[in-house]
């Protein structure tokens, strides 16, 4: 299986990566198919495809794909894993909106909105167990395959390791921003790099060589995050145009982290009491009471250093990977933390 | 490690089962505490082991030890499966208790009351993932682990299934004991199996040498919830003493299976009204109804039948295990048809 073959050597810009991407992710198609089975009258598949159809670029899987190419692997035998990291990071999504209550996904209805929360619970548990199948499915040998068991084990524990602490620290007084890269590297650090890592696993990589693949994971995670928190508050993340989402939620964006140690009373007061608020008596004044106290205790630029120290690192990171073509990975960094939704 | 001894060749009556499983259950108690340790401030921890301590016995795990044993494997290698067993068992109550709207278990609140939906789901997805690197840490051969992954994929998998029928067929007018018994082997068989399954792979039994335990598992896996529909309805499932749960839910158990079928213009149409009530609306009067029409219609009597039916099968599917120690499975299925909670 050739992933670029001659039009990869052309791909200098991002137009080109995202045709790359597009053209990888698609390739998972089949195989999502025959482990989730569409049409069926079980209850589960057509949420899950509901779901699954609403959008996404399977940005997640074709990273897998071409990474295990880059690194010298051979892609088909990580079809299965690139499948398991897409129902992951779909699964997730369907538990996190039931989790924050957010009613809409990618400009429709949340699944435990249209097939309620006992469903949302349900399927989402079906498809993990689907996933974990997926990954024991990969043609490789058993070793490999128990580590790349392992591998999405341990991005799923520290995923929810990360969202039990966004959960709970949600309109928190004493937030910093340490707090918060901690969260967000949780979260997304893991579950981000592992498309990566079981592309480097298939493709042979050691535990050493695999982990600047994990801390380019890291970096990306929490720079996708922050760019994310930015996004929520000027395009509005997918959710029919609503912005400051996030401050209705009291969510623990980097924005809040910084300002509630920055902003000085009676701004601090007025931003916890906002934050503390209920979502539905959050009103639109309230938002942009908050963003006002953004911009100026310099919130807003702040996240967007944060950003570019994260982009630095990534770069720094990416050195270390044993590809030959280290730009792929340049650009990917670029595309990751620039694209909104 | 030696589980049985002396004490066990004299374990011919149910309370020396009783106490092997307990010695044996009590086995995974370090195990546990390595794999999700407790007193952690994140938010986790507290639920996890609110619920791990509201009672349970540690059968599943326990039967998991013994049936190793009972293959000539060496249950010590078995410690990280059994416990992955209990922690698959109890993060899909927690989920069920969210998705059923059960307050109550094991005579407490249950983990969404205390904690929260949204922690009850995501503490029961780290659970999960917590299980899933618990079976993978099986000091076994690379193609063993690969083995007990899939078997534990697999019963995820057909327990969310089950799961799906059980949550969407609620109040369904033409349900049969044809379904009944498709849904609840589904929800329960593989799930049941588990334990043992695992057992044996950990003892090298072949792939045809573990069907008759995958086979013990759906009979008692079946049966036991027909037990558990019946004490529904007499001594209530530890929920603080409420009988008739099922009925105000509206939840396909065996006796509203037999009885829908059964009842005759009017009983049927009350039973029907009455099953799709919302549970709140449920009066006691309408469950002692409904109870009645139960009794008319012979559904208990019938329910007994089935179980006993169930458990007679699964003495001829003992035949078939290759163990020395038969009697051992024997008295397993009388008490786990026999037990209340």
């Amino acid at each position: 299986m050739t992933l670029g073959g001659k039009a990869l050597s052309d791909a200098s810009d991002t137009a080109a990566l995202e045709r790359e991407l597009a053209r990888a992710g698609a390739l998972i198609g089949p195989i999502l198919e025959e482990l989730l089975p569409s049409g069926r009258q079980d209850f589960l598949s057509d949420a899950v495809w509901y779901h699954l159809g609403t959008g996404g670029k399977r940005v997640r899987p074709a990273i897998c794909l071409l990474t295990c190419e880059r690194l010298g692997g051979e892609p088909s035998r990580a079809l299965y894993f690139a499948a398991a990291v897409e129902i992951l990071h779909n699964m997730l999504l369907i538990h996190d909106d039931l989790e924050d209550g957010d009613t809409i996904r990618r400009d429709q209805e949340a699944v435990w909105v249209r097939y309620g929360a006992r469903n949302a619970v349900n399927v989402g548990d079906y498809m993990l167990s689907v996933a974990y199948g997926a990954v024991l499915k990969s043609p490789v040998p058993d070793a490999a395959r128990a580590r790349l068991a392992q591998a999405f084990a341990e991005a799923l524990e520290t995923t929810c390791r990360g969202q039990a602490l966004d959960l709970n620290w949600r309109g928190r007084a004493d937030l910093t921003v340490r707090d918060y890269l901690e969260m967000v590297t949780l979260k997304t650090g893991r579950y981000m790099a592992l498309g990566m890592v079981g592309g480097g696993i298939i493709a042979g990589l050691s535990d050493d060589a695999l982990a600047p693949l994990e801390q380019l994971g890291a970096c990306l995670g929490a720079a996708f995050q922050i760019r994310d928190d930015l996004i929520d508050l000027t395009a509005g993340k997918g959710r029919g145009g609503v912005t400051g989402n996030d401050i209705r939620e009291g969510k623990c964006s980097i924005l809040y982290a910084h300002a509630v140690s920055a902003a000085k009373p009676p701004d601090r007061e007025t931003l916890i009491r906002i934050m503390r608020k209920p979502r539905q008596d959050t009103t639109d004044a309230d938002v942009a009471r908050v963003h006002d106290v953004y911009r100026r205790t310099g919130s807003l630029q702040f996240a967007d250093e944060q950003a570019e120290r994260l982009v630095a690192r990534a770069f720094e990171t990416i050195e270390r990977i044993p590809a030959a073509d280290k730009e792929f990975f340049r650009r990917l960094t670029r595309y990751m933390v620039s694209r909104t939704r």
